[in-house]
């Protein structure tokens, strides 16, 4: 690799610990020349000689993949930093956005670096809730109207799939997560399990878990993933989970 | 930590490449006395004094599972080793139902250590394709009946998540994968794009994306991670990639 020869990587940090980075990731990092991403994600990477830090604010994902393209396409080793997985809810699909339309750009190097997703992590510390068949929903309606929310989850909760709900709750859209759990409870019955997985593998992790008929919105904020069980998730001792082999088709 | 403090962690050891398993599951591996798991994946560790290697054959999840555990019990430092991450489809659930009825192993030190699932790890080499909503299914029919399969299949088409497929194909069950495909075809149309992901970051890997219309059944087996797209999913240069934003509701 020459010093003309630039490159990007979009690379998951996964959910905090940093045992949770790949050396795959940390190999990137070693190796740029540039960290581009939001600011808590940034803040992450320890500086060092040659390494330019490039923080932003969050909503400009756009301008903040163009930027990083930019750069490598000038000869600079880039890594955009995403937490968990770049490809789910993150990083990678503005990336790939911004090549639409740009030819010279859809040749450079550009390489997606897969992270441990908040999901996984929330999973591993609570069982093994996802251990069958699972959808994983953004509950973000800045990109998408609140009816298709709405319609993925009846349609993911009519058909027996564990959820996992990234973005639950944020100040300026308060209401979107009660009404997904008035949807569930309706659908799934109050009795159905649901886990809170606030800031996992941070020293602010707290997990809980709790039935329908239990929770509340005001229980999630934008640090925490939610899953919801299947009709077969079961508690066993101090964990979750859901069996391997389902039962007879409905 | 004494001698007699035994544990048990499940790990993943993610889908290939040795740079992709995270350091926690590192140093999970260099404090075991014992590793068990299906021969393939032990083969991924290297031996060394003070380390024993338990390798099973497939299919005997259960016993596997209770094998650890009882080492654990007896004062043993155990990792059960999965490939991509225990929770998915995976040996974690295993580990939970040898739990049942055991209120002894429940009080165990017990740890899932989450992993680079196949199928981030393969939508990473494809580009961003799972970067909305999606599912992971299974479509292995040993657990479960294959009318619960395309019963899930065709909510999540019919919502229009995109769809990962594990376990696609295999030998003693070579019909299920084309029906699923002549369903997908049904109600997502023959411009539906869809990648097979063949042995993800190890030197076989092969990632080919096609669309509805030419795939066939044939074109998967047991080392492929399947990825359907939502109708948003598109190419833009080599790769493929699902918007982060979704069109006004249907």
């Amino acid at each position: 690799m020459t010093e003309a020869h630039g490159w990007l990587c979009v690379a998951g940090l996964g959910p905090g610990d940093a045992r949770l980075i790949t050396p795959e990731a940390g190999e990137a990092l070693a190796q740029a020349t540039d960290v581009v991403g939001y600011q808590p994600y940034v803040a992450r990477i320890a500086a060092r000689n040659g390494l330019t830090l490039h923080a932003s604010d969050n909503r400009v994902e756009l301008d903040r993949a163009r930027t990083a393209l930019a750069m490598a396409a000038s000869g600079r080793r880039v890594v955009i930093v995403s937490s968990g997985d770049p490809g789910v809810f993150a990083m990678a699909a503005a990336v790939m956005e911004a090549l639409e339309g740009a030819p010279l750009w859809q040749r450079l190097d550009i390489r997606i670096l897969p992270g441990i997703t908040a999901m996984l992590a929330a999973a591993a510390k609570a069982g093994a809730p996802l251990g069958h068949d699972f959808c994983a929903i953004n509950l973000s309606d800045n990109l998408k109207p609140a009816s298709l929310i709405e319609a993925r989850v009846r349609a993911a909760a009519g058909a027996d799939f564990a959820m996992a709900f990234y973005n639950p709750r944020s100040a300026s859209r308060p209401d979107t997560f009660g009404r997904v759990l008035a949807l569930l409870r309706e659908v799934c019955g109050p009795q159905r399990l649901i886990i809170f997985a606030r800031a996992v593998s941070t020293p602010d992790e707290r997990i809980h878990t709790l039935t329908l008929a239990e929770a509340t919105a005001v229980m999630a904020d934008m640090r925490t993933l939610v899953i919801v069980g299947s009709s077969a998730t079961r508690r066993v001792g101090p964990f979750v989970y859901t069996p391997r082999s389902a039962p007879c088709a409905e």
